[in-house]
């Protein structure tokens, strides 16, 4: 795929074809009792039971999948310390070729462990984002490894987009489709997905106010990129890219912002009443819903839940 | 159905047939990162995403429908502080019946609400057997409910049973089927139901080393009802009845006991690796299988999950 044109539902559909055979297809699940708090019907898309726990191993397995044999023996490299380290690890380690993750310092043990267990390689630099790309420059000169960005790459954004197939596919009457809005990869892919199977579904985007940048730069039109995030959705810290924000700018039909309550709140009623772990992240969706209970009325609403890595030693209720 | 005539599979299948419009059908989950991890092959009976977020409800509606008109216009009572109470005041709703629960005044607010949200009448009572007895009796007197007890009661059992048809149906090559036995109500309606449909398959009881008396019954051939249990899992606190005594006595091929570290890490496996939240009680299959890894090596098994509902405010970990 050229990386300069912006992908189509048709180059999601590829992606699907490529990654099927080594991803979940992740069930959709519901309960009577949210339904009828919220008098609505939420279709909840449990990417939660993505293989590394999270919807990015549909785009790290699409990005690896597009790669040449050649290509592939020098290795990959990314800078996380999230969930998409631990997607990148899986999918290499899937084709036999060698991973190289930046991490902070500073990062969590689980998520050092998670990723060594997958059999990459960890190199460790200073916690800012300067040092990062600084380090995994290094490792592109010294092994000549691709990079594979989270989210600033179409392939990424095919990968993740094909949540949104699989979601529309099963349920293809849906009013409105929300999912969380981070770097934006995964709605970019959702919203071409969905937009191009049916111009009536309303695709919306949802962010923490603690880290509304995406909200600023949509509200705008203009790309933020300075923002100092402070959300416990720890999925959600990372701003748009030219490339998502050119596709939000077009796709999405509105994005709302939630407060730290009730991301928390959401977050617990959905473990609660769906007995389901979900990570901060997810909870926005729902926490979008309950803030503006009046827009989603009597609607049909498929809901993303991005995953379910949290740390249980350390929860907010 | 006769109260003193032992079911068989056949009656399970009548339950499943009453009982079918009224519960979910559970889904029965995998994860290949537990697979490998016990060198066997898992599979989860999800009875945590069952109403009322435990298998509970399928006895209960199993009884309740098997009531006429005239005995459900005198209403039903139990004494239960868990569950079951949720289960019956549901199952009570659901055919317009008025349910009365006895409760010890002590039990969590949360089960509390649980029940009242259900329409149920709460009667508080002394924390002990005997005052839970004597209101349920003072209820009877008064109004003429039919009484439901928790797990000494075939329709009960039979409601039970149905989550080892489902089970088998979806998985009839399983050489093992494993589940918790507290009262005993389940395994009693599952071992009916597994054997009828494959004398192959062996089920195994797992019991808390805290709450052994089914073991020290089984395994010594007398009913033994005196224990003072001490256990996270606190659906499993219930001793054996006469009914589930015989029936456990001539179905279960083995029973084993696990300790509460046993139970509390496989707990937190199940919720890290499958990201499902599952009570203590459910965990106690699992940990069976860490706790006796060679006798599951290579082997089909089924765990029967049997509810999801914890406090998230009082983890143990």
């Amino acid at each position: 795929m050229n990386d300069l044109k912006i992908p189509v539902t048709a180059d999601i559909a590829s992606a699907y074809e490529k990654i099927k055979p080594y991803v979940h297809k992740t069930p959709v699940l519901s309960s009577s009792l949210l339904n009828k708090m919220f008098s609505a019907e939420l279709y909840f898309k449990c990417e939660n039971f993505q293989k590394v726990g999270a919807f990015k191993f549909r785009g790290a397995a699409n990005a690896v999948l597009s790669l040449s044999e050649e290509e592939l023996s020098r290795g990959l490299v990314t800078h996380s310390s999230g969930n998409h380290a631990a997607a990148l690890s899986l999918a290499a380690k899937m084709r036999g070729a060698k991973a190289y993750i930046v991490m902070p310092s500073n990062s969590p043990e689980v998520k050092k462990r998670a990723v060594a267990g997958y059999g990459a390689e960890i190199r460790y630099c200073e916690p800012n984002l300067r040092a990062r790309e600084d380090t995994a420059n290094e490792i592109i000169k010294e092994t000549g490894a691709a990079f594979i960005h989270a989210y600033d790459n179409f392939n990424v954004i095919c990968g993740q987009g094909t949540t949104g197939l699989e979601l529309v596919w099963e349920y293809p009457d849906l009013d409105i489709v929300i999912g969380p809005v981070g770097g934006g990869g995964l709605m970019s892919g959702i919203s071409i997905a969905v937009k191009g199977l049916s111009s009536d579904i309303k695709v919306y985007g949802a962010e923490p106010l603690g880290a509304d940048d995406a909200y600023r730069s949509l509200k705008s039109g203009r790309h933020i990129t300075h923002h100092k995030p402070d959300t416990i959705a720890d999925g959600l810290l990372t701003t748009l890219s030219k490339r998502t924000f050119t596709i939000l700018s077009e796709n999405l039909d509105d994005i709302f912002t939630v407060t730290e309550e009730s991301i928390i709140e959401c977050m617990r009623l959905i473990w609660e009443r769906m007995k389901i772990i979900v990570e901060p992240s997810s909870a926005v969706t729902l926490a979008v819903i309950a803030e503006n209970p009046a827009l989603f009325r009597n609607r049909k609403v498929g809901l993303v839940l991005s995953g379910g890595n949290v740390d249980l030693g350390n929860l907010p209720f």
